[in-house]
């Protein structure tokens, strides 16, 4: 089976990469001819260019440019496709991706492995980045189950865990445990931020300790992925804002209210909880 | 010097051990029979005892009971101190502590080392559980500087970042990092829980990784250090709750207006300014 990847950054090369040690010919496509000269050298694929017409000999082409441009590329590289190749994207949004896609290859299914790491670009290439990671894929009524089967076989050699779910139970879901946590953890930061006593200010920063690290981690890293959050996953990251909300209103409330009890069990029940996710 | 310590836990067997290990003579009093011989028998203090009687002796002795106990304890022992003994205490939590004990004991200073672990009790206590982590102490007007420096030296053997700053400066400082993470935090897991679509829910729970775990990590703590700090820092945790909520909400509102410019510009900032307190 011959694989094609587009968009050879962190995820499209260390695709490539596990590809190729299971024994599978990979081909790749990059905008930059650097790029493609490094994935040659590495001899991470096969062939490499800046030409899409290099997928038409592909049976399956991940898409893994940045999700801003992954509808783009799907119209772009469609008119070379072989009529049975299986396309699939990498992004971390699902919804309007499949809706925009599907539509024009009927054998597209999203795809979204769960993976990364702090480092871009293809030097930062891994070949076990996938390895024990989620690889969520998001097929509708019309993809057939051929196209599933193939799909997962390939995810096989990547050891990464499988699940499918549609579009949007996938989208709600990574909304509650990936993007709220960032804009949760990023209104930490600012609320603190917003202390007027310098004193405070001073202090606080002096005693911050692991509660604070942890807590606005995710708050405080890649700007440009909360923001891509946000405009792709709109509608559920706000549908989670506000559940967040209403929780944390009650929370205040009882506090208020001096209502120890039932802060007491809200407590519990958020630690027996949080169990179930880690 | 002689060093009396008033309950024998994780951070009176902590301090007992390290001030042992500087040479210093220490005398314990616990509540239980069982964790004087414990005390003893690991050799952390010359002596052990249930009578309050024993810190007659004493030149300088921390109150290291449970914070609901601390106030309790001060009026327990302050009829057998010598009249020059310095009273200092551990709770996190200083205003009330401090305007409670101070026109007790002229000589009180309340103290804040910043240091714990998973474990608690005499069993899990540790010389080096202090070494480099923050030890705050709040002195008021009335305190004399004799009686800072002394505990200033005793803080140097424990290896301790040493702070000062008025019990209000300590409470509010750590609303922001310390008690306002908790509710953040614990509040991200109650609004998953809200998610009624049980295949959401599932899938959640299968996707959550890293992000989830470190966000959620201090809301699915120990539930009654959290109570404890709604019930004793309840105006300063408060006042950051407010602050927190008009943040989310600003936020939000600019999510709804798509208003991609100034949500990346404040993630801009959050990334840059949390590396003030890590």
């Amino acid at each position: 089976m011959k694989i094609g990847i587009v968009g050879l950054g962190l995820i499209g090369g260390s695709l490539a990469i596990a590809f190729k040690k299971a024994g599978l010919e990979v081909i790749g496509v990059s905008r930059k001819d650097s790029t493609c000269q490094t994935a040659l050298d590495r001899q991470i694929v096969a062939q490499a260019g800046t030409d899409l017409a290099l997928m038409k000999t592909a049976d399956v082409v991940f898409l893994c440019t940045p999700i801003d441009y992954v509808i783009d590329s799907a119209k772009a590289v469609i008119p070379h496709l072989k009529p049975d190749a299986i396309l699939t994207d990498v992004a971390s949004v699902k919804g309007e991706i499949v809706q925009a896609i599907a539509p024009l290859w009927p054998n597209f299914v999203g795809g979204h492995p769960m993976a990364g790491t702090a480092e871009q670009g293809i030097n930062a290439a891994l070949e076990d980045l996938f390895v024990d990671a989620p690889y969520v894929l998001t097929p509708i009524e019309t993809t057939s189950q051929k196209t599933i089967a193939t799909l997962q076989e390939l995810i096989k050699h990547l050891q990464s865990r499988y699940y499918s779910c549609s579009p949007e139970v996938h989208d709600q879901s990574v909304a509650w445990i990936s993007h709220l946590p960032v804009f949760v953890s990023a209104s930490l930061i600012a609320a603190c931020m917003s202390e007027e006593d310098p004193e405070i200010l001073e202090m606080a920063q002096s005693l911050a300790s692991s509660g604070f690290r942890d807590t606005s981690r995710v708050g405080g890293g890649n700007p440009e992925l909360g923001l891509m959050m946000a405009q792709y996953n709109k509608d559920a990251l706000r549908r989670s804002l506000y559940a967040y909300q209403q929780e944390l209103e009650q929370i205040i409330n009882k506090i208020e209210e001096e209502n120890w009890e039932v802060i007491a069990s809200s407590l519990n029940k958020t630690q027996s909880q949080r169990s179930r996710y880690i």
